[in-house]
């Protein structure tokens, strides 16, 4: 692999996390076509995940795709899904090198694609900036090797982890420019997600605002009893954009019609613990294909998560401000014995938004 | 003013800032002697405060200071102290430009300084980067305006604000890159501060350490009762390292009297809501000369310097752990009634430790 493989391979994974958040079930691909040192054809994964990136890269190129370099970030697929597979289209239309970033763990494909390729004289190599792709693909990765999506832990707090003073004043923490980034990572997750708490007392509408996004995320709401506000901002918004309510299996049927008429779509799962199972519910949404779950509390829903070792990303965002230790914490109790058996993060980056601190750590557990 | 005298104030600026910890009561100082283009004299407060940054800078330049411009962060002093005053060595040595950051408010320099040299034909321009000196000077300015030094609230906690486990446990939050930080920024301070509690649970030295570093700031500890392990490192080390011991009127006389023959110096102060007053501590450390003060908690002692508008820089340290919500809040109670009252706190920096983010913020009450 030379230099020019490194940049044209960036300029594809640049081109397919346009689609994070937008083609769910699928991955978010993006593809590159070059020819001698020329781009001829881009590409990325369409909204809804159809077309897939090699077939808008390929129409792009046209004719002048015979002999050309494909650079595509995950593995073309070998699959007859609602169009033909991409191998085959790649095959078709005279493509003589494909580099990839990564294999489709897919069943459907894992190495299939690959071999399709290289039967037809085709040359292929895997691996480049493999690690980039990876993080790129973790929630589809999740999906498909764990059953879940990735979850990303959002929460905004004061310098000493409050997130609302004892009596539970909490708005305005953080400043203009913080929320502004909360919605646009909102539109790169395919589901935003709170705990019933949360729903009853912050009256959200979890949906995308202030970045001009045409696509919203499902909204996501945890909620036992469904036990929720019949005249919310949910409720009322609930015919427009998609709305899924977890709850368990005591939820009264009247409710469960009620919430079903408003426009919910209702999703039963066990209780662990006395409150809706977090893993329970976060296989039922891989199971309709949501890959990336935005997750913004409150403390027990996200005690929940870091308990069953369920969250993949922390955003931590940080305003300049003191609340005491009388205030409500960030993260609810985890029954922690031990130190040493605290869920642990790997810092990734920081990121300064004007008046607060946003910094993003990632697991330490491997995919 | 000129581009070229920006450099030379910022040169100063650097210069003073080397004696930051080590001058107290007398405020660290840098001046630079420029003649044409050429340094020709570079100086700053010596360690105990004297000699003062204008002698070392002229001692360096001889006789080519005649003439020569000197570039000073604090107006030069005009009283007789223990040396001959900063002011008349300048007109002695036939400076012909004073160009100032900022005036010294101490009564007895309050424009005196200035005054003296335009009085004998020297030059003098105030202001520039006043804001930088100002800053730098922080400490010394919060003696003089305020009577008592600035104060440097460091915590290190994980992402959701806790500093141990329910069961007390705390050791190795952060990483080495962290400590050694926190031993720098100790080695800047006049003192080093913490309450009782955290003296009986974590049995600290509080020295600098790790960084090669020769002038120990004074030990402060805040204790009601005086009731501190006299076997721990703080007995140990007290005829080498100054412990300064801060109680309250019921401290038993036996008490005092072992502490003193431990080679400890007692404070007495009032005390206040049944504790030792934070703000009359402050004052005490003022009058004996301290102007930069580096508070390591605990939670309790954070909260009566926060409730009492007594913290000037906050010094965030966050870790990737979680704890969750039965863990020890990094600030102790603060009886906040309404988020608008919060302590409120500007960035003004972020720095990546390893595995750990220091942000930095700064006080929102003006000097």
């Amino acid at each position: 692999m030379s230099a020019c493989d490194i940049d044209h391979m960036r300029h594809a994974l640049a081109l397919g996390r346009r689609g994070l958040g937008r083609v769910w079930p699928n991955p978010a691909v993006g593809c590159v076509l070059v020819k001698g040192a020329r781009v001829i054809g881009r590409g990325w994964t369409q909204d809804g995940g159809r077309p897939h990136a090699e077939a808008m890269a390929l129409a792009q190129a046209g004719a002048q795709a015979r002999g050309a370099t494909a650079y595509v970030t995950l593995e073309p697929c070998s699959h007859t899904g609602k169009t033909g597979p991409c191998s085959e289209a790649l095959i078709a239309a005279g493509i003589s090198r494909v580099v990839c970033a990564l294999g489709d763990p897919d069943p459907r494909v894992n190495g299939k694609g690959f071999a399709k390729l290289r039967a037809a004289g085709v040359e292929v190599g895997v691996g480049l900036c493999e690690k980039e792709a990876t993080s790129d693909q973790i929630g589809f990765l999740s999906r498909i090797l764990r059953g879940r999506p990735m979850v990303t832990l959002k929460f905004a707090s004061t310098l000493d982890g409050k997130i609302a003073t004892a009596s539970g004043e909490s708005q305005w923490i953080t400043g203009p420019l913080a929320r502004r980034r909360v919605h646009a990572d909102r539109a790169a997750h395919d589901g935003v997600m709170v705990g019933g708490g949360t729903a009853r007392h912050d009256d959200p509408s979890l949906t995308v605002r202030e970045i001009g996004h045409d696509r919203q995320p499902v909204r996501v709401v945890l909620s036992r009893m469904l036990d929720l506000p019949l005249s919310g901002a949910l409720a009322r918004t609930a015919r427009d954009v998609p709305l899924w309510l977890i709850h368990g299996p005591q939820a009264s049927p009247e409710l469960r019609r009620v919430w079903g008429d408003l426009g919910a779509q209702l999703i039963e799962v066990p209780l662990s613990r006395g409150a809706v199972s977090a893993s329970a519910a976060l296989t039922a949404l891989g199971e309709r294909g949501l890959t990336r779950v935005y997750c913004e509390g409150g403390g027990g829903l996200a005690a929940s998560l870091l308990a069953g070792d369920l969250v993949d990303e922390v955003h931590a965002y940080a305003a300049g401000a003191m609340i005491g230790a009388e205030g409500v914490s960030v993260v609810g109790a985890l029954g922690l014995q031990h130190l040493a058996r605290a869920p642990r993060f790997a810092l990734q980056r920081i990121d300064r938004l004007g008046s607060d601190v946003l910094s993003i750590w990632r697991s330490t557990t491997p995919l």
